[in-house]
């Protein structure tokens, strides 16, 4: 007999219809972080409540998720409710729960795609394809790492490494896709957005407290780019500014044909 | 006798508070847009609401606006909640209301400034200082455009022009401030990271409809910068991606000096 197996990401992401748009999960200990579970993770699980949700209206065009508390491993509620509906858009706002304290808010918006003029002003980084690097041995620690493939063109998981030093750039690049490969959708997609470690680390070459507080990712691909996505994408970030404890992230993500998959942006608290 | 004038930013922004959270409000027809209020001056609102409850821990880091719909000319209610305090960050939800149904929607994070390892990766663009660069005269329709006062270094307004035809990149650069002259704080830097209007039509030289889905700003500065920043700041925009319908926006905001006081994105509906 051949068992049925669930990739680690849906089982992660899967909930339980509650009614109401409420929807009963459980972190999953294959992707826990340092502490509580990859943000990302946390990202992509709000967004499926509302994915999930019959109620809902088109396709994802912008998500925001904010990390308001630490996440128990365990059971959690999300509320997800569509506060406005439009022709051709729609607006949710997304609460996780643990015990009736919120621990992450979000907001999102569906859109109806339409044929429009188009065009794509910035241009992804010059790279080797993905075949031509080689993949990062996850380090086992923290364990979300080991559900993703990952090959570092730049910028890589040498924050690691003790004598690895500062740098002057917060610029990291990489081919990534999921492990075991799966197919991309906008949840995937949106635990990508927060697939780049603490771009302070990599400044000052040392772990270093720190978290997402905000996390805002907009949804460029369609449907039709996704299901085409099957191979590793290529992902950039880097900080603009640190300061006061405070740093932002921006970042892009690109199918290996040079489409732009999303942009993504985050404000991270650290310590250092 | 002189009479105690308001400045039209604050007679924009002011609330009375009706208690549990609860804000009236009313539109100014000094920041009417094209249909409905300057977007900018709506997010601004939003903060004040958050910024002026005594349950407010500390200065703004994230601000995220979605507009839901169309707000009407007239009285609008703001509800504004800190859904999660902790030691070192504060978790918003605010919500605008029009007759009960739901216009805008926010997110806001606030947190403790304190002193840490800082960084500026990210250069202003090199440009002629403010009083080197002439004043745009205001075209009077949208109204909004009167309250600020705008040089533009680069991609400025001909897209008024009729002729003003295409363009290869959607970059706007210019020194910008409030007119008259006004302090600067969170609810005013809120919406100065709104003063670029939309890429499409900068892109395209012609007006096509076009209206902000999704609003986030990151504050850079601490209230002493604020403070300090006293002439014209320097903003510049450019999108990232048109498609389907919706573009991105990613801007930034500058003092003279080059220090950076916001980084701030949009995702914005367009029909081209």
């Amino acid at each position: 007999m051949t068992s049925i197996s669930t990739h680690p990401f849906d089982s992660a992401t899967g909930l339980t219809a509650l009614g109401d748009g409420r929807y009963a999960g459980h972190t999953e200990a294959g992707y826990a972080n340092m502490v509580g579970p990859f943000g990302g993770i946390t990202a992509a699980t709000l967004l499926s409540a509302a994915l999930h949700d019959p109620r809902r209206l088109a396709d994802p065009v912008a998500l925001t998720v904010n990390f308001a508390g630490p996440v128990a491993d365990g059971a959690f509620e999300i509320d997800a409710q569509p506060v406005r509906t439009n022709n051709a858009t729609q607006h949710w706002i997304i609460t996780m729960t643990q015990n009736g304290e919120v621990t992450t808010t979000a907001t999102a918006v569906f859109g109806r795609r339409r044929d429009a003029w188009g065009s794509t002003e910035v241009t992804p980084p010059a790279v080797p394809s993905a075949a031509d690097v080689p993949v990062t041995r996850a380090p086992g620690f923290p364990a979300w790492l080991n559900n993703y493939e990952m090959r570092f063109v730049e910028g890589g998981g040498d924050f690691l490494d003790p004598d690895a030093g500062e740098r002057p750039d917060s610029t990291t690049t990489l081919w990534v896709r999921d492990n075991p490969v799966r197919p991309l959708d906008y949840s995937a997609l949106a635990a990508l957005s927060d697939v780049f470690f603490p771009r302070v680390m990599l400044r000052l070459g040392r772990m270093v407290p720190a978290g997402t507080v905000s996390l805002t990712t907009y949804f460029h691909a369609d449907a039709e780019l996704l299901a085409e996505t099957t191979e590793s994408i290529l992902g950039t970030a880097r900080a603009q500014h640190f300061g006061n404890g405070f740093f932002d992230q921006t970042a892009s993500l690109w199918t290996a044909a040079g489409d732009l998959l999303a942009t993504s942006h985050q404000v991270v608290y650290y310590k250092a």
